[in-house]
């Protein structure tokens, strides 16, 4: 019997299992386990919508458990790889420990925001999973009702300030979402003037949405400019402190921080001992074979996979589907004694949503701008789901929005207390 | 200038706002503010369906602030009411101290889990607030994640065992929300057999639904029993502890403790210095107004309103709703100088969910149960919420739910961590 282990539950790790099931069809002499920390799979590039509320925060998510056929799943955090025994240990809820044989290994453990460009990191929020997305949203609401209350203008005016660090897909998608979401709910905070609310986007490179070419990139600045947005290219964040952000020229009072400059491999995946590249991706060939462990492959965020032309593929979703197929069909090529194929794919394109149905495309050489770019992010997402059921409830979600108002429910985060750990 | 404060952002508070903002038109001599924790009201039957999933969470609630006109909201804790000097005192989010004068206040802070009944009462979940509800539901699903994972039988078992504390409306009704969630998703779990997973509800009095006839109860006891649910009257609960319930024939190892065992005032409402009853409820007159304290009015689980037969009213929303318009007339008639009217309302009816399309109910004196009381049950909760943005989204996510099983995504709850306390 030979097993296969997939570790991780993200774009790349959920695609290659599912890939691998549809190849190795109802081949008995092989097993599939896919083992990731949640047992649902996030559309990232739908957390904007999340946030805002646009979208129900469940909707952007798909269990996994529904979207596999053959492959066993199990939910538990990976603990340590041992390349050698080739075992993986995992903790589950609760702290049962559990071991995973393997023959072959996919590691598609994804990425985390990088917490050591800039000093205090940690006092920022990150906008990187279905947690920070709700976390982010009842944070922001809060300080519409704090600053609602305040009788201090100062008090009031900090923490109506929003600084996104990183100008980035990330950064700017964020932006225009909460900058639309604040235009359409601050009609029911009468005591909070317009003026009070503030926006502020640093990136440290030379200029905003470098994955787009400039041309889109202005008119992305553009439209959150017209929004009352700050946006400033070539200025690095020295330092983060509680409510505060410290810039070459001086402080800035904010109630919201969030970074969004740039993300490193996962944990797990720093772990693992096999060879790495200096920024911490494991090394691999263009087959996404390890290129110290034959046994082990890595794709999305965790590997540093690259092209034809010695450049490292973009960290996107998009790459990861596409890497995530490749893989499988190269892991059961060498299972059967073929030789596994080198990845190589070209972009189809990059969209960038700016909220408030704007958005920046290019596809394919064509650039696309406004409510069409917006529509067709939307519609292309809405198809990266697997299963309808989710595809329909994002549709009549999207349909609502467009008649009625974001809402300012928070959904209230409790800490999981120790009743729920019994 | 005439004040009146309503404290409590439920059933009885937000509806006394918007009855008194009818009565009182455009009258500039007066004002309304609304002091509240949340800044949403919550529609609590249906957080049954929150839980499991056929609501989305977001949709039980609606914000408060949209639901109001001429009167001023303020997300804030009551800390003190300072009848002497007729101020409230409140602190908003971040810990700034605000105080409220008042000329009237309207005291409608609720009620919270009873955990003075059970010792050990800690160890177990609660169900009476949105994060209560998603608390319980990724408890749940993450229990099964652990018993699908675990090697050992016992441990499996134990995972899988669900006890509900309490035979009233909430433990009933909870109860079958959860077996039927459990048979739903159960598909998803192959290696978990539907026999190991038990379900126990206890109840310390002598019957189980004692708020409806004992005919419909009957009904209801048969429906959860063919389930495999075991319900248990006349079974006092000694002590909960970390993972078991005592009862005085021995411990049940249970993965999942719920109490419904009964509501006592809120804190802030028994900390007001006016005259209260044994069970801590402030002691009103038959027109809702404090015996002690004429410009002190009270309703809801907080207050102790007796009925013309000198019994008091039931603790549920349908009469918070009633108690909250005729309050809203006395306070308007007592401000221009009338005799404020005492409550008289006769329930219309009682319900109660089964889960799984199924309930059973009470209505003048017809009984109904199956799918026509569920259906009944769904429609009149649809039209107390207050705004048609959120129906519409009820009437979306119950359609789709009639034809797709319900998922186990988890949306993961982070404690709020420093980051968000800037």
């Amino acid at each position: 019997m030979h097993n296969i282990l997939v570790l991780g539950g993200g774009f790349g790790g959920v695609t290659a299992a599912r890939h691998l099931e549809r190849l190795l069809g109802a081949r008995d002499d092989v097993t599939i386990t896919l083992v990731s920390r949640e047992n649902y799979f996030v559309l990232t590039p739908l957390l904007f919508e999340a946030c805002s509320g646009t979208l129900e925060l469940r909707h952007c998510a798909q269990p996994i458990r529904p979207a596999l056929r053959r492959a066993r799943f199990v939910e538990a955090t990976v603990e340590e790889v041992d390349v050698e025994r080739r075992v993986v240990r995992a903790t589950a809820a609760g702290g049962a420990m559990h071991e995973f044989p393997y023959d072959d290994l996919v590691v598609a453990l994804g990425g985390t925001t990088n917490m050591s460009l800039i000093p205090g990191s940690a006092h920022a929020l990150t906008f990187k999973s279905m947690a920070d997305a709700l976390v982010l949203r009842n944070h922001l609401i809060e300080r519409f009702e704090r600053a609602d209350a305040a009788a201090d203008p100062t008090d009031r005016r900090r923490c109506l300030t929003v600084v996104v660090i990183g100008g980035g897909l990330v950064g700017v998608e964020l932006l225009g979402e909460l900058t639309a979401f604040a235009d359409e709910v601050l009609r029911y905070y009468p005591r909070i003037p317009r003026d009070d609310v503030r926006f502020h986007l640093y990136e440290a490179g030379p200029r905003i949405l470098p994955e787009l070419d400039a041309k889109l990139a202005d008119v992305a600045v553009r439209v959150l400019r017209k929004r009352g947005a700050e946006l400033r290219s070539g200025t690095p964040v020295r330092a983060i402190e509680p409510g505060r952000v410290l810039l070459a020229d001086g402080p800035i009072d904010a109630g919201t921080v969030v970074l969004a400059a740039g993300i490193v491999p996962n944990g797990a995946a720093l772990g693992i001992p096999v060879d790495h590249d200096a920024r911490g991706r494991i090394a691999v060939e263009a087959t996404m074979r390890s290129r110290s462990h034959p046994n082990v492959w890595a794709l999305g965020d965790c590997a540093a996979i690259t092209g034809p032309d010695g450049r490292p593929y973009p960290q996107l979703a998009q790459f990861a589907t596409r890497e995530a197929k490749q893989l499988a069909r190269n892991v059961v090529a060498a299972i059967d004694g073929r030789a596994p194929m080198p990845f190589h794919f070209r972009s189809l394109g990059t969209m960038a949503s700016l909220g408030g149905t704007r958005a920046v495309a290019q596809l394919m050489g064509v650039r696309l701008t406004g409510f069409p770019a917006w529509w067709f992010r939307r519609t292309y997402y809405l198809f990266q789901m697997p299963r309808w059921d989710r595809r329909l409830r994002m549709i009549l979600d999207w349909t609502i929005a467009l008649f009625f108002r974001p809402d300012v429910t928070r959904v209230d985060v409790a800490p999981l207390g120790s009743a729920a750990t019994v």
